[in-house]
């Protein structure tokens, strides 16, 4: 089969890479869409020293399971949780599943991604896709997810003001997301034509350039991708305001100024660090068209054109690039 | 009079600088207890750019005031909040007085320190110390308040395990403060010796080369003074735990590593920067001798002697230095 994968110094397409074996409790899934995400380019950039097949982002169809009781997910059309739980710690009994101490993580970390005609993934991590979603859409389930997380981590009170700093893939997910809340919330970016999404949203949405730094927003919510993002966002949240940081990254280069982190104690900044989130939120909002994801479809290509199209992703016009097998 | 002063390169006796005089809505109090703070010794090295007369930490009585309505405050024996108002903001009326826009800071920011024969406050700053508090215990308020401030900001569910990270003036302050909560608290740090004042209070304590980095922490609180302290609080905490972080410091050395930020995102840790607190519980503890201070007294020291005193205080056996007049 084929596959995109990542080698340690560059991505490279494996055209004859043997097929998987799903080990017990696992299945193999055929994906039908595969979408590219920041955390694929940052990994090909040394982010968790991960090699091998790349991606987290799917939909597909059950193909194989290593385990008859799991003869029913055959030919269902899924979605998966993308962290992997190989034994039970205290922390999965705590209800925290997705930091089990001792996972692997699909295309991320000690786990072969879904970037290739056919992997491997538990069982337990599956979510059927509603039959009014269709795979274009399906295949945002997990980033759709990692916004929503947000939900559940804030405590919203009054009506705040959120700023979603980054116009990009996560950026603009994060802001319809956010924008359900009672909240006036703003997307602040670098890029015109990618802010210009927000219009149909009613999304108010301004140019980084253009907004006044001046410590007054209750939320900031960093979807820049960028190591610096949490510098600007401390100049725009306001004393005991909250910094939500989606933004995960190699560190600046090591002749780029260290990042001061005192604005955080002295405006007794509350930080939180944000991944993972809940696929069903996701899939429900997918299946009730709450969430428009059309919108940031910039381009579909072929998996076989996987390095090229990873290569398309960095581009600072693109947003969402869809892979088909 | 003479003041211990910064003046932008090097700490300087001044013998004969002139006094101050009270503007509007201020005092002139003549301090009888000094206590030399971190932050003290991390503007010597440059941080916030403070030239001026050091220190914040401080009891002492009311020789002047400006406005006759004060009259009351003068010989009264007084500690007082260091965030000094110089307009009324949209944060003060939200009830962050400490945070106000348009404020000065003693010691610390565009106004002179307490480590002088008299200095300058506004009388709205000013907390009358109960007869039973001494000057030695009521010079403690002011760190003491930055302790308890933890315990507003912090909500403890279940019987949660805290580390103190620092066994240093403020650690030691905040592992009794938070020892008063229902929860399994440790110190640890990087002097037996200081670690040691732990016994008497029942707190355990462990060297920082004897801990396994385990990330089983609830709660982690960074009183390290170091900016690599949040590193080690990084890998001590549970994924959703929290880290309180007290330390501001000038960032590491340019040729020092960046400090990589990515597990804050990846464990979804939660941080809390944590600066000033309230004067009332401190005062309420001193008076109640729930909190022992006498331990952390080192050394005491003419204010003639604080270029001496401060030298003696970036001593790693030293914990707390009071000055005297």
């Amino acid at each position: 089969m084929q596959a995109l994968v990542f080698d340690g110094t560059q991505p490279i397409l494996e055209p004859r890479r043997d097929e998987p074996v799903a080990p017990p409790g696992e299945c193999l899934i055929r994906p039908t869409r595969l979408g590219i995400c920041s955390t694929d380019l940052e990994i090909c950039r040394g982010y968790m020293g991960f090699t091998g097949v790349l991606g987290h982002e799917f939909v597909g169809v059950v193909e194989v399971v290593a385990e008859k009781k799991h003869a029913d997910w055959i030919g269902k059309r899924v979605v998966g949780n993308i962290n992997c739980v190989r034994s039970i710690c205290d922390l999965c009994k705590a209800g925290l599943r997705d930091h089990a101490r001792d996972r692997s993580v699909l295309g991320i970390f000690e786990r072969d991604g879904c970037f290739s005609d056919l992997f491997a993934l538990p069982v337990e991590n599956l979510y059927e896709v509603p039959d009014n979603v269709s795979d274009d859409h399906a295949v945002f389930t997990e980033p759709l997810a990692a916004a929503f997380q947000i939900l559940r981590q804030l405590t919203v009170e009054g009506r705040p003001f959120i700023t979603v700093l980054g116009d990009g893939r996560l950026g603009l997910l994060v802001a319809q997301v956010v924008n359900q809340l009672n909240a006036t919330v703003r997307v602040v970016g670098k890029h015109e034509d990618k802010l210009a999404r927000c219009e149909k949203w009613g999304i108010k949405h301004r140019l980084l350039g253009d907004v006044g730094l001046r410590q007054d927003q209750d939320i900031v919510i960093d979807c820049t991708g960028s190591p610096r993002g949490l510098e600007t966002a401390m100049q725009m949240v306001r004393p005991r305001g909250t910094i939500v940081m989606k933004t995960t990254t190699t560190p600046p280069a090591q002749d780029e100024p260290h990042i001061d982190l005192s604005p955080l104690v002295i405006h007794e900044i509350n930080l939180i660090g944000s991944r993972c989130g809940p696929f069903p939120d996701a899939l429900e909002a997918l299946s009730a068209q709450t969430i428009d994801v059309d919108s940031l479809i910039s381009k579909r290509m072929k998996l076989a054109d996987g390095v090229a199209a990873l290569k398309a992703a960095t581009r600072s016009d693109t947003i969402k690039i869809l892979l088909e097998p």
